[in-house]
């Protein structure tokens, strides 16, 4: 993956995708004793960065496959970003969730046009599920976060930031499924000037960190974590980019997670996720050793039941 | 009021205040049946526009006055952002607030370098407090929105607005004390092209509504609305401006505001004041009015308790 690769990928997806505002505030700077900058990927279409991997990856269809639609198995931001990207470009998706998704969800997924095939709420259910509408349907599967074209769709979210702010001494990034830190590092091998690449991760669901120690994929011993987007698994092609590009994940509590999240909130003025607070945790616990530094933080995505803050 | 006259106050807070970014939303646009912009003010130092007012009416003491300190009486955002402006221009700043505000607030004022001197919760307490400090201290008292410095600095808002949107066809404000309204119209009348300026107004304080019907200034009956930014009065100053310049006057139920907060929370992901969503609520209430129109509307402010929300 060159330079330029990076670049036709984002110029295919740009008519689809908002480049999104970097937003700072002087009061999180004089607590981080840092300039932090944020990439407003909640302002994203359908309220996260999910929208460019799942637009990249609609895109390198062919048009045979495209005729025959797209599945994927997801209850989260991907199910929605796979149902906008599909719709906007002619292409039908079919969404596996499980039975038990709250309802809110389901309705997000048919607002943007997708087919949902409810199923058991189990992990082998939802696999079968899917591999059945691939061999009926003939639809492609995509996958939310471990897939190729998945993570360079991804990665512009990284470039627009380093187009932005070049001189960036490290982007954080929230690390779940590994899409959007694989994504990032990719862009800032391109993009950045001595920038390095930085997850956030609860220490309930912290199989990245292990992962990394180990030298192997592990998997989540427990994922009991208000960040419901980061419950997921790494996969086997986002883990190898993530060994070789990622500095450090920083593992974070629930506690400082949600006081991230308020912090984003009150002083931001901005709704996002506590997925995307994790990164800015992340920053805050290890702020001593970035002191003065330039810092880039993703802000993943925005969507957020009012009804059930957690404050 | 020139139009150089405008320019001239902008160039002189533009150090101190922030360029703030105008979004959009492809669901709102749907529901409004017209292209919507939004001026977030929520982004704003300090949270909200009163910061430009604020800043303006200071910078134009003479060095005696600046000596002598400022006092204004305000428990909303008026108090934080006159007591921030007052920091950051090295003067001393006197706010005068009840001693019922909220502990929240009075933290907010203080954060700001802002000297409380409490008082009963009258409103000739108040008055009479604010005087006393004028006679002891030498302050020079500054409205909150019926002072003609206040409201050129609000009136940078819609001067930006338009320089990044020139060919709007109207731009909606809340309607409180009158400044916002009476800046954004100043605004309006030198850089907009055929542009209306519509004020939105809980019909819970509805004084401003009724003050245009009548043609003198009435006072509000009720003041039992969520929109606390807004239960303050019309003045002298700013209700002339008012009269010649605003087309209307848009009156709003509470369950409105409430709608159009949460439509501004959930879709464009920004957290905003209920006062900010009376101006939406107006737009959203007459929409037929303004169908496939291009329409601005100013977010007056972020600062909310978040665990007070309505939804």
């Amino acid at each position: 993956m060159d330079k330029d690769s990076l670049s036709c990928v984002h110029d295919r997806i740009k008519p689809h995708i908002h480049r999104t505002p970097v937003l700072t505030s002087r009061l999180i700077n004089a607590i981080a004793g840092a300039n932090l900058y944020f990439k407003c990927e909640n302002f994203q279409r359908m309220g996260a960065f999910k929208m460019r991997g799942a637009t990249n990856a609609i895109m390198q269809l062919s048009e045979d496959q495209k005729n025959k639609g797209v599945v994927t198995h997801s209850s989260g931001n991907f199910a929605q970003a796979l149902s906008l990207a599909a719709q906007r470009l002619g292409v039908c998706a079919y969404i596996v969730m499980p039975k038990t998704a709250p309802q809110v969800k389901k309705n997000a997924v048919k607002d943007y046009g997708g087919h949902i095939i409810e199923c058991e709420p189990t992990l082998e259910a939802r696999e079968q599920t899917a591999k059945q509408l691939v061999q009926t349907k003939g639809a492609t599967f995509i996958h939310p976060s471990n897939d190729l074209n998945v993570i360079l769709g991804q990665a512009t979210a990284g470039k627009e930031f380093l187009e932005d702010y070049p001189n960036l001494n490290a982007i954080f990034t929230p690390v779940g499924g590994g899409g959007l830190i694989a994504g990032t590092a990719i862009a800032v091998k391109h993009f950045g000037k001595n920038c390095k690449v930085i997850g956030g991760e609860p220490i309930e669901a912290d199989d990245a960190y292990r992962s990394l120690k180990s030298g192997q994929i592990e998997s989540n011993t427990t994922t009991n974590t208000i960040a419901d987007g980061l419950k997921t698994q790494l996969g086997s092609v986002n883990f190898p980019i993530i060994q070789r590009e990622v500095t450090r994940i920083i593992r974070v509590e629930e506690s400082e997670i949600i006081d991230a999240m308020k912090l984003l909130w009150e002083r931001m003025k901005i709704i996002c996720e506590p997925s995307s607070a994790v990164a800015l945790a992340a920053l805050l616990k290890k702020k001593d050793q970035y002191r003065n530094q330039q810092l880039g933080v993703i802000i993943s995505g925005g969507n957020v039941d009012l009804s059930k803050l957690p404050f």
